[in-house]
C-alpha cells in the first residue's frame, strides 16, 4: 500500500455504469516525511475519507474487494486514514 | 486510476481477435494541472471519447472489466470523461 | 497497452516446459514520435509479427490470454502491428 | 519480491474491516548493499518482523495468499526475514 | 518478461511457510547490451539456474504458474536461462 493525501477529486458526468454514485478522489503520493512524490492519481473510497487528509491506498485487482461482490472496474482505492506514522528510532542507524 | 488525455488513436490491420472492432486510443498521461508527464500508451473505451478530452482510466486486469463477459486482452480502458478537477483550497497548505 | 518496435529475440534451451515452441521477441518500447524509451523487455507474440515493425503489447495477467485455455506463465504479449498513428490537431493545443 | 528493511509503522483508527487486528509495517526498500532506494510504502506482515529488521516482501495479488482463505486488500506483504543476503563473487565480473 | 542475471541468493530462516525448501535468488535486472539497470530483486526458479547465468523471469501473478497447483506467494520467477540474444541488423536504423 502506498501513503498519500487527499488533495481533491474528479467530477464525471460521463463514466462507467459501475462508477455511478461513487465519488472519486484525487490523491498525492507522499514520502514518510508527508512530502509529495510522483503524479497525483485517482481512487475510489471504501472507508469515508475528507479532503486534506493522510491516507493510504492499495493498488490493482485488491482495490476492487471492498466492493464485493460488486465487480467495480478500479485499480486503486483508499483503506485507512492516517492517525500517525511511527518511525522507529533505530532505522536511521542502519 | 490515471488522468490523461486523448491525443490520437493507433491504426492496426493485424491484430488479436478479440480487439476487432474496437478503437486504440492513445492517451497521454497528466497531472492534475493538466500538463503531460510519461509516456503515450493504448487503451480501449468503454464510455465513448473523443480526441483532446480529460479522461481517466484504469489499468491492469480491471482493464477487461467493462466488456464483461467477453474477456478482452487489454490492460488500460478508458472509463469516463472528466468535466473538471476540484482541488481543495486546503491541500496546498499540508 | 504500450507501443514498441520489435528488436531482435531472445534463444534459450533450457525454459519452462510451456513457453516450448513460442518464440520470445525482445521489444524496446516506444513513444508517440517513435523514439526509444525505458529498458527492453521479452514478450510473447500472439499474431506473427516481423523484426523491425512497430507493435503494441499488453502487459499482467492479460498477457496469457491469447493462449487461452493454456496457462503460460508470461507477462507480456504483442497484440498487434501498428499501421499507423493518427495523432489529433488538436493535441498540441491542450 | 523486493528487499526493504521495516522502519516504522503505520497507526489508522479509521480502515477497511477486514485489516482490523493487522498491524500495517512501513518498509523502505533497499537494494543489495541495503541502502534506500524509492519511497517508503505500507505493507502487512505475514511472519512476524521487528522494527528495523531487513526483510523481503510480495506485491500485487500475492499479498494476499498468506491470509488465505480471507480475502484481505492488501499489495503488498513482508513474506522473510533476511538472515544474509550471499553475492557470487562472479557477479563483478559480468 | 524482463532480463537479468544472477547475482546471488537470500538467506531466510524466518519465512512464509510454502517458500520452504525454495531456494530465492538474487537478481539484476540487464538490458539488451548486458549492462545492468534498476535495482535488485528476489526471484523463485522454476528452471534451476547457476550464479551469473543470464536469465528472463516473469512477474506478478504469473510468477506462481510454474508451481501449480500449489498456491506460491510470489510475485517474481526466473522461467529460462538465456543461450544468446539476436539483435536484428535493421534496428539500429528506425
Amino acid at each position: 500500500m502506498k501513503l498519500a493525501r487527499v488533495i481533491g477529486n474528479v467530477v464525471c458526468t460521463i463514466k462507467d455504469a459501475r462508477l455511478t454514485g461513487k465519488k472519486i478522489l484525487l490523491l498525492q503520493e507522499i514520502d514518510d516525511t508527508g512530502s509529495p512524490c510522483g503524479e497525483p492519481l485517482a481512487a475510489l473510497d471504501a472507508v469515508g475519507v475528507g479532503s486534506g487528509e493522510m491516507i493510504f491506498f492499495v493498488t490493482s485487482k485488491e482495490a476492487a474487494f471492498p466492493f464485493d461482490p460488486d465487480e467495480i472496474p478500479t485499480d486503486a482505492c483508499v483503506l485507512g486514514v492516517i492517525d500517525h506514522i511511527n518511525l522507529s528510532s533505530s532505522s536511521a542507524g542502519h
